[in-house]
This record gives C-alpha cells, sequence and structure tokens, in this order.
C-alpha cells in the first residue's frame, strides 16, 4: 500500500467548516492533520478553497448567489450536497449527514464569530445531538463540547475551565477546580460557571446529574 | 450655558466597553454620540485610550499586571472603581455599579468576540437584571437585548431577527414575522428562532408568557 493511500475510519472525527469567523491556519492544520473528512458548508467554500484545502463534501441550501457545482471539476471527486430544508441550519443538516454516514464524531471550526444568532445557536444545539454526535468546537481562544455525566480529564494547574449551562443543570459536582462545586445547580442566564480554574496539575472530575452541561477550555 | 457644557441625564443609557473584541470605530461613535457616561472594563482601558475616546469609570478586579492608576492624571476626572468580587465578572459588576448609581439603561460594546466563556456568560447574563436594567449589546453583526413579554416596532421588510430562549421560553406569539410563531415553546439546545425575518414593512409584534427571550438584530 503506497503512503499516499489513506484508509479513512470513519469512527475518526470529521471535520465541519462553518461559515462563521476564520479560525488561525495553525489550528487549521491541526485538525487537517489525521486527514479527516471535511464538510464545507455553503459560501464558506470560497474562502477554504482560497487555503488550499482538500474538501470532500460541500453541502449548503445554496439560496443566495453561489454555485456549488464550479467548485465541482476542481476538487474532484467534492460530493454536493444540497439541502433546503429551511427549518435546521447548515451546520444542523452537516450533523445529520454525519450521522447518517455512520460518523460518531466531529470537529466544528468557523463556528463563531460574526453573528451573535449564529454563534448562540451553534454551540447550543449540540445538546440535540448529544446520543448521536460526539461535537466538539473549536475557535482560536476556546475548546467547547458538551460533558457526559460523568467527565474526567488530566490538565495542568491553573487551565481555565468554564461551565456553561445549556438551561439548568442539577447535581453538579468537582474535583480538582478552583471554585469547587458540590451538588450545585447552574442556570444560564443567573448562574454560571464562567472562569474557573484547575487547582492543581491532575486529574479534573466534573459530574451533573440532569441537564446539558457545557466545557469550555480557553486560552488566556 | 456654553454649548460645550452637557448636562448628562442618567436616563439616557451609559455605555459600557467591555474586554472582548473592538467593534468598528463607526458603531462606536454612533454610542458616543450622546456623550454617554463611559465605563471601561479593566485592561480594555489601554485599547481604549488609544482611540482617544474620553473615559468617565474605569472598573475592574486589576488583578493582572494592569495599573489602573496610570491613567488617572491624563484621563481627569476618570472614576477608578476596584471591584475585586471575584463571585461576578467585571461586566455584572458595572451593571450593579449602575444601578447603584440610578441609571435605568445601559448600551453594551466589546462584549463578544474572543473567548466563548465570556461571550455566553455575557450575553445571557442579563436576565438575571431584567426587572433593574434595560441592557443592549452591539456588535459589528448584531444588535440583542432582552424582549419585554410585549414588545412592538417598525421595521423594513426582510430585517433579520432571532429568537434566542435563554433556557425555556413559553406561549410565544408574533406578528408579521415570516415563520410566524403561535403559542410556541422554544429551548435553548433544542429548538431556537434563530434566523428568522420580517414579512412586511411594518410593526413587528412579540409576545411571551414566561422565560428570557433574546431578541438579536442582524445585518446580513
Amino acid at each position: 500500500m503506497s503512503s499516499h493511500h489513506i484508509v479513512r475510519d470513519d469512527q475518526e472525527p470529521a471535520l465541519i467548516i462553518a461559515n462563521g469567523a476564520a479560525c488561525s491556519l495553525e489550528l487549521l492544520h491541526q485538525l487537517l492533520e489525521w486527514q479527516p473528512l471535511v464538510i464545507v458548508l455553503d459560501s464558506a467554500m470560497e474562502r477554504v478553497v482560497e487555503l488550499g484545502i482538500k474538501v470532500d463534501v460541500l453541502l449548503g441550501d445554496f439560496d443566495r448567489d453561489f454555485d456549488p457545482y464550479s467548485f465541482k471539476e476542481k476538487h474532484y471527486p467534492l460530493e454536493i450536497v444540497p439541502a433546503p430544508d429551511q427549518n435546521k441550519t447548515d451546520l444542523e443538516k452537516a450533523f445529520d449527514y454525519l450521522i447518517q454516514r455512520g460518523h460518531k464524531a466531529v470537529n466544528v471550526v468557523w463556528a463563531t464569530g460574526f453573528r451573535m444568532d449564529h454563534t448562540l445557536h451553534n454551540v447550543t444545539i449540540m445538546a440535540a445531538y448529544r446520543e448521536a454526535l460526539k461535537i466538539v468546537f473549536f475557535d482560536d481562544y476556546s475548546k467547547l463540547h458538551l460533558l457526559p455525566r460523568h467527565f474526567e480529564k488530566w490538565y495542568p494547574k491553573d487551565t481555565v475551565l468554564s461551565l456553561i449551562p445549556i438551561g439548568t443543570v442539577h447535581g453538579i459536582r468537582s474535583q480538582n477546580l478552583f471554585y469547587p462545586l458540590h451538588e450545585d445547580s447552574l442556570t444560564l442566564g443567573y448562574r454560571t460557571g464562567s472562569s474557573n480554574h484547575v487547582a492543581q496539575d491532575g486529574l479534573v472530575t466534573i459530574t451533573h446529574e440532569t441537564g446539558d452541561l457545557i466545557l469550555i477550555e480557553s486560552s488566556i
């Protein structure tokens, strides 16, 4: 087998490049390193091809002045997926597409920045997919995902970790956070766990009983 | 009275310049036009003074390598408000400060962008202030505020309006939106009213019975 021949494992996270603010090339190349399936949303394609990135799937409602088929030849064998459903965003349709193809995990970039309605909707709608797809958002400042009921990971001291509830989350307990939580509840709009940090080098444990809880790892 | 002598009415919205991504100078100058009380949060001061903006209050926990008093002389009579409470963000402390001074309304810029934990916390925490302070966030793409139970405003056709619930909102009704709501419920993470738009030039009416509902006006 040639070293150029990549056998793609659909258990590896795919990569969605959405249509918000671009991230650094460094971050993008890190996420591309394992040759994921790359899905680009709608007219973001124009910005992505300028970066010389190989795209597998171009998905969108294509309802503006944008011709997806103009990319077909130069990016062979690009798959074009028209997704006209107006009840879902292109990002949700890309999640649905991945689930149908049997993927279990996806990294998402360019989903934040620009319009606040897109940002707020994009990073919270993953709650609806919690059983179907492991979704991780990346931008230049943050890594963001939904916590499982029991979460454990090693972090260096002082890593900034924020807990943002999507709605209300009950029964939150933490170990090795500077501001510990003991059977606490958090409610978006009233009390969040923003800007906590790791107390000591070592395992951080966060558990919660009900609700959807976002963990955000931030660079300072 | 000299035309330079401004009698400030504390019923006019104050302006908070937070510590996120800067907005356009055009937007900033629009918001400064009525000579609001200007509060700058913490080390954002370094970026604000470069723009030649007159600052009234510098507020923050000043816990990093930042000396607020170095601005005192050049920006006389700058008021410096040390706010060390680690249970609140500087933005919440600025809201508290305004309420204590009898203000009823505030515009906020530079509160979004950069770290997602800050963005998500900042634009949702206004729910906790709904009775005390009318808060409006502005960035280059969006204007965002909490809706009163009954909201009515004139908009041109096709204005992009998004309804984002902070948690769950029940009993939502709309008139003159392209995707109308009839006694609907929205729940963050599951069903939002993102990217709706105005059906016809004219009054838009949005009412809701319970919960905290954000309206976002977006430029396309």
